[in-house]
């Protein structure tokens, strides 16, 4: 964190989605009969697969990088990140016309490697571990002048992501609960903010795999605990929660509930199959909340974040 | 064919648009500035995958519940169908309180089964091939009193699916293209009746697999040939063009070209990567054809009608 930690409140997430507008798409929310009676609820799918790069890290990332002062910019943005953060980051600064670095494991699916690439973007690679992505990381910034934009502990990300709770209370009356994925803590912490500020009546309940679940941990510890070997297909939600993320969490989000990994597989074909949409591994885990937890749903409007869909079809979990 | 084989024109198409508006979803039209890079044309995807039944063919068979006469519409409907104008029929019965009868052959795909079942409709197995469909077909009907609905051989519902072309070219101006499947035929006979009725200037292409050609030979010959064999990927494409449908072609479609299946594959894997949207196999030949023809579509405006998206997932082309 090279930034003030200071939680952002609604005021800097209608800056954000103001800052951005021109940056990334106005996502469908996406409903189904069939869904609806297989849950009992209503549900009401907000589609940051269909979002630019295929995932909601567009928001975040466009606001850090629109946010930035001219002189800061030129010397570019860098980032680590296996997957969608990365691609994100890449397109933001591409639009923007500055470089981005950006630091990717040497394991990570060629698919988001092609994205990453795909915008222009520098990968520098380096092994697949923690120590060796913030050492690699530091080592660019020492080397270009580049400005660190973390994937989820900074508020400039946190307001961005939270664009989309703003986005979907627009297009969605009366919401009663809104379900999050949470790995990092990004989207859910923005999301949050944004919803409790609006209409504090609206439950935010957060969804974690079961063999990624910090947050589910530091959430009934009341301390914020580290993901360590983490097993989970959600290869989006492995990562620990931040720090500038717990705080926020804790003090507005209401729930969070786990969900087993066959509950996710369920989710992705279920969401393939009746919305005809991309749902990647982490961004079932909030619709596998509803399958695996239906009692807190039934007879509810229910606003549930598809987060993204970007997912190698050859390696397809069924 | 019971009904007299008058083609539908403009009128009949715009009181389908007006009859069905309730049974129906307003489809989307997707882009990608990838996908016209790739291509170098500027494409509009028509998302008839997101209809209801997830298949354009919610439209026609709509139109034919919907026109039919109190007394008649109560003996029921019946047609046979391997999928998607099956589900349409049950579906569309369904929402009249009529009931549905549709003979499939008994190796028809579990999805599609199950999509038809879920709407209420009572299903006929029969062997696989045309002869013990329409013979099964005539038993039932014979036996119920119920109406034939033609799956494309019928003005009602060539009308309804050329309501896509209506929504569509108020979706999108200055359209110069648009590009269609074609099997047995409604579809493209109804989007040709009233995008040329709307703009003559437009250009009306048909793509057909290269495994079931037959609609490109008899466009050829001048005279209608039966599809014998089919040797496709594209399961929704394989019947034989129908005579009221190949008239109306003949009138009114400016070009056909094939597909081979390798290209099929690799549209159904852009869209599905790109859009992060399910479309089948013959969902994806129009978008083939843009990839497998490209000098057609260079620097023009193009509608690209994605028909359906119901596909086994564990029977996926890779």
């Amino acid at each position: 964190m090279t930034q003030a930690a200071q939680a952002p409140e609604l005021a800097q997430v209608e800056q954000a989605a103001a800052r951005i507008a021109d940056y990334i798409h106005h996502t469908p929310v996406y409903t189904s009969a069939q869904l609806d009676e297989l849950c009992g609820a209503r549900l009401f799918f907000k589609c940051e697969n269909l979002q630019k790069v295929g995932a909601f890290k567009a928001r975040g990332a466009s606001n850090a990088v629109l946010s930035l002062p001219e002189a800061e910019a030129a010397r570019g943005v860098a980032t680590h990140s296996s997957g969608n953060h990365g691609a994100a980051l890449a397109m933001a600064a591409r639009r923007r016309g500055i470089p981005a670095h950006i630091v990717m494991p040497a394991n990570a699916p060629a698919v988001k490697k092609a994205a990453v690439a795909g915008y222009g973007a520098f990968i520098v690679e380096c092994e697949p571990t923690l120590a060796a992505r913030q050492a690699t990381l530091e080592r660019v910034i020492a080397e270009t002048g580049a400005h660190l934009v973390h994937p989820y502990n900074d508020p400039r990300v946190i307001a961005g992501q939270g664009t989309t709770a703003l986005e979907l209370l627009r297009q969605v009356a009366d919401l009663e609960v809104i379900a999050v994925p949470v790995g990092g803590g990004g989207l859910l912490a923005g999301v949050a903010i944004a919803a409790k500020a609006i209409n504090p009546a609206i439950e935010v309940l957060a969804v974690e795999p079961a063999g990624a679940d910090d947050a589910f941990r530091s959430f009934g510890l009341g301390r914020l605990v580290e993901q360590t070997a983490p097993d989970t297909i959600a290869d989006g939600l492995r990562t620990s929660l931040g720090e500038l993320n717990y705080r926020i969490i804790r003090q507005h989000v209401d729930t969070i509930v786990t969900v087993p990994d066959e509950a996710i597989v369920r989710a992705m074909r279920l969401q393939w199959t009746r919305l005809k949409t991309l749902v990647e591994p982490s961004g079932a885990v909030s619709f596998a909340g509803v399958l695996e937890h239906p009692e807190r749903f039934r007879g509810r409007r229910a606003g549930i974040v598809i987060s993204g869909g970007n997912l190698d079809l050859d390696q397809l979990p069924w």
